[in-house]
């Protein structure tokens, strides 16, 4: 992989991290590489992940210090360019920053040498429309949640795919997420395990109010489309990766779709993906 | 039954009642019966529920007209009394407001006649302690609920039963229902089904974080309590029977327990319980 | 579609089923078409099921009168060859079977004329080793089970996919799905609902013994392997779409892949996927 | 507690544990009491279980070196007596056999002493009758299950509760459970958490064909009935405890109620019901 630019995105507010971020620094630096600090380390928050653009923008490789939040954050931000990320988790281990703090920099070393594995990763392009007005575009790994933060709970959403009627959910609400995010807040609401690789897109509705709701799986090429019917007296709102999101009024459309560029993670060679979901998921104790 | 007073609750914003209203008035005016109308009716909202405890108060019965919804409020305001209700249903058929508003006068009149059954329902005791200060008290004939209202979705809730540690859950909310509230919210988020007349407390986690939750059913004389935790930044919420509630802070409780009073329910004599699961839940059709 | 040899297979069993026969063979035979009759109608069994093969290897169209089950034997005995399936349903509507008898000549009509549209159904190949000896191969399109069949019932499935370990199920028995199985017995031990045009193979516990155990959803390119590691005294056994299998023993494998050759179904042009499964599943009734 | 004879009841099949059996003895007979030795240790199979009445007929104690399975057995051959039962688990920690090999002298001790709680859990009768006629009659500590033994799966099982018709499942099998049992078979089948000490049996249908069905917890003064209806060319079957049963034909009828005569288990007087829970479903891990 040829690099010169590395760009280091830190999770915020954890003021300790100084010391490593310095650290990195001098031995991106010792190795003749320009490093583009994260400018909002320190001081950043979620509604700001989108300001990490510049540097996303010029990067030709970045180092994520933090968890998943933190990699979910730049995964979102990197846009539609290509470039690649290693995510370095600081805590316990992560479903997506798989590399541990122990590994940074043999880790690094095999990036730099080629030895790392790219796995792409499905993002989706989620739209809010109203009025066939555009109110705003994001993108998620993760996925796309549309519910309802008041009192009174149960969302009616009527829900599209490639332009055929699918059902119209009674729910607290409706996840729309990808490969990657089906271990994320989907696998809370009792959705399947998908292996990120597959290009398919997963539904999982929250808490249904008919007992015949199943999550659903659909190929990766379908549009997926959610109205609004009724949020009765609530607040229907939108949140993706967890992280940014917007209120939704009745009418208010949200239209998902796969992400022509996936998100490029880079990954150890002998990595098995089950082991990850075992160590997590805790499978295989009895 | 001996009854002179009876109570008339209607639910609220549904003006087209009115004549039906008028015509049960007059019916129980011609039969020597005092009746005490309902004074919230055609303005009540979920807010002014406890107002009716005036009229809870003196009635000998109280004729619902409404659903589900309607009855709730009603079965929470009769508070300490132990007047029997009759629940008519104007819309579809309710799981607790089982007459249909054909079945209205017939069934009144066998309520007269002591040929209807009085079925007890068990009721929640809430209460919202912070640094050992009540704040507030409700009655639940479905369920409490406390749940996060904010983007920032997981509540960390430690839970205890009887004062043993039972677990802390991690999820986007607890569900504490009565046999009664197993086919309500409960059911959405996975709950078992619980016969009315079992003594028992269902605990339901919404959306766990952990796969290893379960539907915890409890003995009907056990004290539950749960203790907020973290939430996370949020918002956390106690709601009751869907319709009251307040805000709480880190380190809230809430103790549930049973109230020495059930809610008395009007139904008749050949009533099969498993009849209306099957006719709502549509148990059978394949 | 250019047709000259029909065949025409019947659900076994069915007697009266004559009379439509004899009207069928005369609709095609007017129409100047071969008729292939099925040399198993009304002697058919489960098991004498690839004996259809030979009808299967010369008709170019093969109209099916019967289920699900009747549909789902045809599909198998077709093996390799990519002739075109019109499933006429009997009884109810079927997942699989979607034409109603009253369409029957209808759609004959409007498949011979083109304007059906062939939707390709994944299949799975599955087969039996025994110490690196083949014991036997199945062609599935709904499903290949794993299970034990006596009292003590847990099975441990060693689990495998393109060679990495996944996990060992402890269980009472593994489904391997493909999309159009996962409305079949998939379903009913909680598996997701898979849109048939996904390339995807699902992996479905039955009572799995940890709570930790979701279904799993697996690229369609993916081959998986199951050993039997231990039936427990028990009796493990294969079962291919609820019809056909074997007898397993203690370290026995099956392994499990996508068919290079999908079924043809023929679907009338203005298909809607999710209405078949709303009417089945009666989504949309609360 | 005044104890005389102590009976001892031995895993079978396990050699090795000779060694502690005569360590036991000694340590009986060294205290006085007269020691009952399990006439079925090293020889005994599951269909001798109810040899060991006799045992159980005049042991005032009885001690069972093994797991949650010998238990079982044990707690179904005292039949109608009240002899208190002391579970010594041998291997990893039993959701019934709680004190650990460590801790066998000390916890013995301590119940000669009466410092351990006996904790009464609740029994099922479970008898099959055909054609008014009975066929044979199991007691249950777990629980009572009726499945089907063949390819073809589904069981069609006409349920009613009191004589009051519930549903008809179509299923691979129906689980009756105690309290006690909702840990065991009815937990993988996807059933809620019962505390032990409630009074109630918990229907848990397995892979039920209809999605509407949830688990059942009906009050345990219930009598429920099971009949078969159509085991669809299969072979259903009764299992009681996963140990003993037999085979029911079509029309066959298993009636199951609360023994009136509950086990008695000994447990350290501190023991939190739900620290066991935590530990063997491995709750708070995250």
């Amino acid at each position: 992989m040829k690099v010169r630019k590395v760009g280091v995105c830190v999770k915020p507010g954890e003021p300790e991290l100084a010391d490593l971020v310095r650290e990195l620094e001098k031995w991106l630096l010792d190795r003749g590489l320009d490093v583009l600090p994260d400018p909002e380390a320190g001081r950043w928050t979620r509604a700001d992940a989108m300001l990490r653009g510049d540097l996303a923008g010029s990067a030709e490789l970045i180092v994520v210090l933090g968890g998943d939040g933190t990699l979910l954050a730049v995964a979102r931000a990197v846009g539609a360019r290509d470039v690649p990320i290693l995510g370095v988790n600081l805590g316990t281990l992560g479903f997506l920053a798989e590399t541990g703090r122990d590994e940074l920099f043999p880790s690094l070393e095999a990036v730099l040498a080629g030895r790392f594995r790219v796995e792409e990763r499905m993002r989706l392009d989620v739209e809010v429309r109203r009025d066939d007005e555009s109110l705003g575009r994001f993108i998620a790994l993760n996925d796309a949640v549309v519910s309802n933060t008041e009192l009174s709970r149960m969302l009616h959403l009527e829900t599209r795919a490639d332009g055929s009627e699918v059902t119209t959910y009674h729910a607290d609400g409706l996840i729309v997420a990808t490969p990657t995010g089906s271990t994320a807040y989907s696998l809370s609401a009792g959705g399947p395990l998908l292996l990120p690789n597959l290009e398919a897109i997963l539904v999982t509705p929250i808490s249904p109010h008919t007992l015949t709701q199943r999550p659903l799986v659909l190929p990766g090429d379908c549009e997926v489309e959610l109205r609004v019917i009724d949020s009765r007296g609530g607040q229907a709102h939108l949140t993706v990766d967890g992280q940014v999101g917007r209120a939704l009024e009745d009418g208010d459309v949200v239209i998902v779709r796969a992400n022509s560029q996936p998100a490029r993670l880079l990954v150890p060679p002998g990595r098995n993906r089950f082991e990850v979901m075992r160590t997590k998921l805790r499978w295989g104790e009895r």
